[in-house]
């Protein structure tokens, strides 16, 4: 019998919530039988919408949360006062081990927050990194560390490799990752003062299948299956990449509005369009966890839609099952220490 | 009268060397009466190409130089080692004040060293920033520094700030430019060390239109007229933007091929769609001047046909006829002393 993954999802974050959200969950649990979802949030809400539809009671339950945590509100603040919030319910769950796994399209930075203060880093993990997965040409990229913790020293990056290596590897099945460093040439020498002090360490890193660096117009292209960099520079990267795509898509869209000719050609292209289009979106490959946490806490996009939050729970359930925590544990810790056999 | 610009010309740079230079060569003096274009490269393949045109004889003169700097040759040894090639021999020319101007579609390493060792840079200037136009939903926008010279200080940011205002206030003819800095939040407290170092510096500057942070994502929607980061995360911001760009549309393309229906779609909207995406090819806006020094240097991409080769000449005669070296200065070597009037 498989063990069963039980998550709490904040139901009253994001922009669709707590609509979206419930919608996702019933898909979730029909699809994957080893699911437990708890609805963290504000029980008639979440009642009112959850009784629009057919689903396994044993498999969705809710849990109470009277306050929310607002995107605007400064994080620190919002986590120490709203004691009520789904936010810190639903992680202090994780932490009490009542769930495996948090979910959230809520605020970013309550969730960062949240993550390190409430549910806690693994013995060894300096700092937890936070890893969406981005669209390339071949599939996706783990982009690894989007965080809010800047100015990150080498270490962290190397531990950045290990554990975007673990969940590339076990999560989404990718034998024996490439992984790349950020930079701003090709060759060993180039770089900035982190990524050059990084650089070796990566190199002599055993267990990861380093393949140097990555020039940022590269990585749309899928050249590495993990990208490790800093938050600031993680940060930028996909911003832009959300940013440089939207742009051009409704760039594309007003070209091929402008004429009587180009209207009938949009027309006709429009569903192979889509489609093609609908694989360099982010949202479909779910949510981005911050890693190396004492239980997993994932982040969603604020639009997340059902598909998005449904994906994202499916993905909770390999996490556990692939115990990716186990796996950092043991790859953070061993590597703690590896002047003690020499 | 107007006074002439005189520019040293690499013939030899770049992907599409001689012939694609020359023709741009060409073009730009019969646009322009006032410029005077030195082909500097190897006199034989330059007089083979320029055989075929009719122009002013007066107006383009090919200077001999038998050395070609290769892309992938370390830029310093290069610089120093081959005197007579055409990147030092035209660099010489505007350090010797025979030319206003250098052109190059060759290394940009090159470049940005034989920049600051040739020609040299303008007192008070403490990092020749290189400067390239990146396409927004709007226009353009200019990002500062995208150079070499990475891990920069808080003082280089507020220069890039001045030198970028004065080149878009002039050169694009942008009235007040807006300067934005890049950050991962819109808050004032948000960034890393350097970026909170600065913000507070770039508030506090006068002569400049500071609208705060940018984040990546707003870029290309053109929220600043002038971007001001350091060269590392300058550098991924260009090179990323090249790349999600043509993996977008090369994603376009496929889809568009994929059905038949869509290929008939494809057919009756592709002249359209080619006016809306040329609009977002930076190649159209000319070469990333390397503000700062003695004499003005730009590079083009490597990529280069003869339109852009013309637009960058063009570009460069705006550039004297706007005095910008003379503005930079004046506020480079004003600002150096804030404190003298308190």
């Amino acid at each position: 019998m498989t063990e069963r993954t039980s998550i709490a999802l904040d139901a009253m974050g994001g922009d669709n919530a707590p609509a979206e959200i419930i919608a996702g969950a019933v898909d979730a649990v029909e699809k994957q039988p080893a699911l437990k979802v708890f609805l963290v949030g504000r029980q008639e809400a979440v009642e009112k919408e959850l009784i629009k539809y057919r689903y396994d009671k044993s498999q969705i339950e809710i849990v109470g949360a009277s306050e929310i945590i607002e995107t605007a509100e400064p994080p620190v603040n919002a986590i120490r006062k709203k004691k009520d919030s789904s936010m810190v319910v639903g992680m202090k769950m994780v932490k009490d081990g009542k769930a495996d796994a948090f979910v959230s399209a809520g605020s970013s930075g309550a969730i960062l927050v949240g993550g390190q203060v409430i549910v806690g880093r693994i013995k060894g993990v300096e700092r937890p990194p936070l890893a969406p997965l981005i669209p390339t040409a071949k599939g996706v990229t783990l982009l690894i560390d989007c965080g809010a913790n800047v100015d990150a020293r080498p270490s962290h990056l190397v531990q950045f490799a290990k554990m975007g290596s673990i969940y590339m590897e076990n999560v989404l099945g990718i034998p024996n990752p490439r992984v790349g460093i950020v930079n701003i040439g090709a060759e060993e020498d180039k770089g900035n003062a982190l990524v050059k002090e990084t650089f070796p360490l990566l190199k002599e890193q055993e267990g990861i299948n380093f393949i140097g660096s990555v020039e940022a117009r590269n990585i749309p292209y899928g050249q590495a299956d993990v990208v490790v960099c800093e938050a600031f520079a993680g940060n930028v990267i996909l911003k832009l990449y959300e940013g440089v795509g939207a742009v051009l898509v409704s760039k594309i869209k007003e070209g091929m509005m402008s004429t009587l000719r180009s209207k009938i050609g949009a027309l006709l292209a429009k569903p192979a369009l889509k489609e093609t289009l609908k694989a360099f979106d982010a949202s479909e490959y779910g949510g981005a966890p911050l890693l190396g946490l004492n239980g997993l806490v994932v982040k969603t996009h604020g639009s997340s839609k059902a598909k998005e939050i449904c994906n994202t729970l499916l993905q909770c359930v390999t996490f556990k099952q692939q115990k990716i925590n186990e796996k950092i544990k043991e790859s953070i810790q061993t590597g703690e220490k590896p002047a003690g056999n020499n």
